[in-house]
C-alpha cells in the first residue's frame, strides 16, 4: 500500500478484453477466501452504483453526439474516485484483501495510449481521483490482440462487442504496449503473465506472488 | 476569447441560486438576438444530453451512499468537457455569442470553497476539461445568502430545494466570497453587479458591458 495507514492489501488485474481477467479475479478470490481472509472483489468501471451509471453512459452504443475524449476520461476518473472512497479504502482500512478487475492502468492504456490524450495528463487525473492510492501489486494478463479477439468470439455468453471492444485491432495493440510499458517502469509492483497459458497455470503464479505480498505484510512488519 | 482562433464571444453568468441568473441570461439573449447576432444560450451542468444525465446523478436526492467530493468535481468536469467540445467551441468558431448559465467559476465556488477540495486543484481540473477556454466576460450576480434564500422561497415555480440548495447558509456565504475573490483576481474579465437591484437595471449594465466587448471585437480588431 502506498498509504501505510491502510493495513489491507490491494491487488489489481489488468489486461485487454479477452485476456481472462474475470476468470483470474474469481480464482484468486476463491483461493484467498479459502485461507480465511476477508476478500473484497470489485471492478472498474462500475464498482459502485454511481460507477454503474457512469459505465452505462460511457459504453452506450454509438448514435448520439460523439463523447469527447476528455469527458470520457473524467467520467472514468469520477467512477474511480467514488470507488476508492466508498469501497476500496474502507476495505483496506479493515485489513481486507481487495482484488479489483481494472484500475488506474486501464485508463492510462485505453484513454491515454488509445485516444488523443497524453498519458501523463490522464495519470495526473487518476492520481487526483484516488488521492494517490496505488495497488500493492498489479497483474498484467498479456495477450496479443488477435488471440484476444478470437477468445471473445468463442465466448457465447457475450451478447456482442460494445463500443470500446469494437475499436480497431491497432487500438488494442497500442493498449497492450501501454500496459507493458507501465509494468517495465515499476517492475517491483507488477507481475506480467502470458495470458495464453492454461488458466490454472496463470492462477498459480498469481497466487504465488500474492502469497509473497501477504507474507511480507503479516511477517516481519512493514514500514 | 483566450483562444484567438475562435471569432465568437463567450459570456458566463455566475452567482448563487436565487441571484436572478436565469432572468438575466434570458434578457441578454433576447437583446442580442434583436441585434441580429447568432446567440447560443446554454448552461452548466446539463448543457448537453450527457450533461443532463450527469446533472441528474449529482443532484439526486440524498439516500444512497454519500457522493465523494472528488467524484462530484470530476462529474461536473466531465459535463464541462462535453459541453465545451459539443456546444461552446463550435458556436464560437461560427462567430456566435455564447451565453452560459454557470461555467468554471461555479465549480470553483461550490466544489472548491464550499467543500473539502482545494480551489487550485479544482481549477486545474476545469482548465484541463476545457483545454483552457475561459469566457471573455464573466458577470457575477452578487447577493447575500439571506436575500437569495428569501427569493427562492417566493419562487413557487420551484418544486423544492435540491441537495445543493439545501446546504447550510454558511456554505452559501463561502460560495459568495469565492465568486467575489475570483472577480478581484482578474477585474478586466469580470463584472460584479448587485443582484438586488431591479432586473431591468441589472440587465442594462450587462448589455452595456457586452456591447463594449462586441464593439472591441468587431471594431479596431483583436490580437
Amino acid at each position: 500500500m502506498t498509504d501505510t495507514a491502510l493495513p489491507g492489501t490491494f491487488v489489481a488485474l489488468e489486461g485487454g478484453d479477452g485476456s481472462g481477467k474475470s476468470t483470474q479475479v474469481r480464482l484468486l478470490a476463491e483461493h484467498l477466501a479459502g485461507t480465511g481472509r476477508e476478500v473484497v472483489v470489485t471492478r472498474e468501471p462500475g464498482g459502485t452504483e454511481l460507477g454503474r451509471e457512469v459505465r452505462a453512459l460511457v459504453l452506450a452504443a454509438p448514435g448520439g453526439p460523439a463523447l469527447d475524449p476528455r469527458a470520457e476520461a473524467l467520467l472514468f476518473a469520477a467512477d474511480r474516485a467514488q470507488h476508492v472512497a466508498q469501497v476500496v479504502r474502507p476495505a483496506l482500512a479493515r485489513g481486507a484483501v481487495v482484488v479489483t478487475d481494472r484500475y488506474v492502468d486501464s485508463s492510462l492504456a485505453y484513454q491515454g495510449a488509445g485516444r488523443a490524450l497524453a498519458v501523463d495528463e490522464v495519470e495526473r487525473l487518476s492520481a487526483w481521483a484516488t488521492a494517490g492510492l496505488l495497488p500493492d501489486l498489479t497483474v498484467v494478463l498479456d495477450v496479443d490482440p488477435a488471440t484476444a479477439a478470437a477468445r471473445r468470439g468463442r465466448d457465447t455468453s457475450r451478447a456482442g462487442e460494445d463500443r470500446l471492444e469494437a475499436e480497431s485491432r491497432a487500438f488494442h495493440a497500442r493498449v497492450r504496449e501501454q500496459f507493458l510499458l507501465l509494468a517495465r517502469r515499476d517492475p517491483a509492483r507488477y507481475l506480467v503473465l502470458d495470458a495464453t497459458a492454461p488458466a490454472d497455470v496463470v492462477a498459480a503464479r498469481v497466487r504465488g506472488r500474492v502469497a509473497e505480498l501477504l507474507g511480507a505484510a503479516t511477517g516481519a512488519g512493514r514500514a
